[in-house]
């Protein structure tokens, strides 16, 4: 079984190339995968599979070879990853299973278009970015008013004049509006020069990371509110830094874009033993 | 460049095939290596590396075909490890570079002889236990009385009769003895049956571990002297349960054994453009 390790600004991911769709992958087999110590290790698995053999998987009719069938680290199926997709594209571009700089990928979110830039990074068409209110949380000793957000998944962003990386991001309490089922996500934004900023996230369900591609999104929708210019309707580009490296960010109410690295780390083939033993206890489980 | 990804009861390594010892590793190679979001993840890497390449890394006069040379995941040099010996005969053998039964490994810290079991299982040759006084520790609301212990390394290992799994080991505060400069690895140890127990570890440096080889050992020591085999000078085998999976321990003051398995994940090469950011990023640090 082949395997390949890529990642995009620190969000890592094992890459399964499975062209004609012949891999069982269930939950267990996934978050054994990505086990950081009996496994590869990574933040999900990136199933590289035709669209024509993915069947039912693949939702409408979107018309792209292959299809990103993401899993996250739990094993539970996932629609759509900002930075999973670059690496995914990254990975059909350097195994030349796609043609660039544009390619399609089919998600469970639908078709998504990416294009590789001059530099080698990817951009991405992330959808369109919503304003649905105002909200308020406290972090640590510090209680911030934010702008709830919803980029397909919902955020509260917050613009701030202090340093990100001094707010304690571990635990937030959602103070207004009410919490929603399933948590928020929350994103501590500093402007630092002209459409330029900081930013750090707290994923709902996984904590603090090092970079989230709707985080990013959410997060340049509440800065260039601040700025003025997404009231105006002005849709321009945000440079960000987040923990894992450095976005380009444009937001958009119609068409959002994310621009940033991927790269694969390594390629390589799961040992027969290791195979072995997981499918005598997974036979065990099941 | 290519590696292995091997595991041991939780503790992960990369293993770096470099018969010839052409490899210059430096210690922001190694800590990229083992960086799990950017790298591929890992305890520490093991460079695989013929005994007579290896030139001044090998003390003394070694009689072992390959040397084991063992760097900690932020690029620093360690002599031994006692799950990372096991990973590394696990290596040679199923790479068919060493003949079983009984193998023999050299280290920065000796000789090292290593035995596969019928079950699969590798046992190591762990060196001498000492006792050398007594210590307490805070851990959390908690005060335990531990023995301090020497493994080569120091320890302090203490034989509570709480579940281990309910104690705060976070951060152990210790209160006697002195703490020895660079601190002590603590073990807390619970009896659980005849010559058996279960164990958590905090390694100084690391932190809360899966396992910990010597750990095991001065844990089982603590155990034998609890249940006077120690002072008896009776050399008993106990079965130990560590949060990464189950280890077999014979603490002994001459010559401990540890007996665990160990296994290979994946095999695979590192990806060249991967490897080239590196080589760019290392010579700007240089």
């Amino acid at each position: 079984m082949r395997f390949a390790k890529g990642q995009g600004t620190g969000n890592d991911f094992v890459i399964l190339p499975d062209p004609d769709g012949q891999l069982e992958l269930s939950a267990g087999v996934v978050a054994r995968l990505c086990d950081r110590r009996f496994g590869l290790g990574g933040d999900g698995v990136l199933r590289v599979v035709r669209t024509a053999a993915a069947g039912a998987d693949v939702p409408g009719s979107q018309p792209a070879e292959w299809f990103m069938d993401y899993r996250n680290a739990d094993g539970s199926v996932a629609e759509m990853c900002g930075n999973g997709v670059r690496v995914f594209a990254r990975y059909l571009l350097d195994c030349g299973l796609a043609a660039g700089p544009e390619l399609a990928v089919a998600t469970r979110a639908g078709l998504r278009l990416v294009r590789e830039e001059a530099d080698g990074q990817l951009t991405v068409d992330m959808g369109a970015a919503q304003v649905t209110g105002a909200g308020r949380v406290q972090l640590g000793e510090h209680q911030l008013d934010g702008l709830a957000i919803s980029v397909g998944n919902p955020h509260l962003a917050c613009v701030t004049d202090m340093p990100v990386w001094d707010i304690d991001l571990s635990a937030p309490r959602l103070l207004a509006p009410d919490r929603p089922a399933g948590g928020v996500n929350v994103e501590i934004v500093r402007i630092t020069g002209e459409h330029e900023a900081e930013m750090r996230v707290h994923e709902r369900g996984s904590g603090v990371t090092l970079s989230c591609g709707t985080g990013a999104v959410a997060a340049a929708v509440a800065a260039a509110t601040r700025a003025g210019d997404w009231a105006a309707g002005r849709e321009l580009t945000w440079a960000l830094r987040v923990p894992g490296g450095r976005l380009a960010v444009t937001p958009s109410a119609t068409a959002s874009r994310l621009t940033g690295p991927a790269e694969i780390v390594a390629h390589g083939e799961l040992a027969g033993g290791w195979l072995a033993g997981l499918a005598r206890e997974q036979a065990v489980i099941a």
